[in-house]
């Protein structure tokens, strides 16, 4: 695995209570391991979180629409923390590379965890969406 | 049009100031009238604020997201609220129809206003959506 | 139910010998009742079939797709028919209503049948999509 | 420009009477240089064109939806042509690279050329589409 920066584990770490607090509060609604969806950081330092819900709207892409709400479309992501399941991680789909790269700042940093974030591999948009489609057509 | 109920109305007060700060944080950031998307009202009384954004998501589907991600998916939305243009009110899409329907109470009340909230529209979704698609096919 | 013109009738009757091939062909491609999706009627009077695929296209969606490739967009659809399980009919999703209102004549009918055209009910656009969305916002 | 197969070369060769053809209906119709869209090949030979509609639709899944109506599931895409503007080469969105990989064959070829196939660009949809999304979360 490529070493995370400083500022990469400092977003984990801010990530760790958030995401137990989530699982917890599912758990108290009746879920058994719920899909933790992603965790977005925003320029302004923000972290916004987003689960898969309705037909096809990812966590991630769940999590930019918060963020833009939040701080207009002037704000860009930094970094973006996909929780996948038990044992295994999990990649973006290709409509979230898609929103991360038209959402991110240059090279984004794309995390990809396992559901207790004991196991994380690290990529940058440009390495999982070359070539990108820039619009035309 | 139909008369607000009480309920409904102290829904509207509420978006009012949010509304506001929203377009002010939009003015400082550059925006001339920016879309103020929508926003729903869940079960436990929160309001969540979504904008349109990326290719086809609109204001209501990214507020339920994010009602979705708060609340997870035993809570419901109540309401929902299309905030539109200067004089013309916005009816939601057939994609956020669905979505009202599959993420709201029973019969969830939508209203439909101008962009300064000055005129607004009451609908139910079983009006806006008559025999809804249930699954299958 | 509301009586079939005779333009409806035949285009049920058109219909008939394209969804038995179709039954065929995926049975022999190993399929048990494979979703049969939709069929429309363009303009000119040819018959698009689409199936569902992918996540969260349906067999509306991927016929009228077919027409616009078929016959430019300055073609309409003119009717649809849904097909749906052994027993019971399926009415279209919000999404399919949004695009069969933008891509049909004005008040394009609505056929929606169970899996083998025994028991059709007739709609019309405007009755499932009323106050449609027109842009903007 | 890595070099064009013999059956990669085939394959543009019957587009481009295709591609004719549907520049010269579009112009019938009315239409001053359209989007010409993506040309699928499946496995059994058969080429699907699919132009971009609709919010969101590309080309490329409009092509592969009616290659799945057409030859069911079980049938899979080995070649992808993307047509692109006067001068420029267009590339696939994320959500038609997903698409293409989940309805390719393994690996397989994209080309993405302007809109005369003067220009092509051959990529593979791995080397588009790495560690690839494969459900789950």
């Amino acid at each position: 695995m490529t070493e995370l920066t400083d500022a990469e584990k400092e977003f984990v770490e801010r990530v760790k209570p958030l995401l137990k607090e989530y699982k917890e509060m599912c758990k108290k609604a009746g879920y058994e391991q719920p899909a933790a969806g992603s965790y977005v950081l925003s320029e302004r330092g923000k972290i916004y979180h987003g689960v898969p819900f309705d037909w096809g709207t990812c966590g991630e892409r769940n999590a930019i629409g918060t963020l833009v709400t939040e701080e207009t479309k002037m704000s860009k992501l930094e970094m973006v923390l996909v929780v996948g399941g038990p044992e295994e991680i999990i990649m973006p789909c290709g409509e979230c590379r898609q929103a991360i790269y038209m959402w991110g700042v240059e090279n984004a940093t794309v995390l990809c965890s396992n559901y207790d974030l004991t196991r994380i591999e690290k990529f940058t948009i440009n390495k999982l969406y070359p070539y990108p489609y820039r619009g035309g057509g």
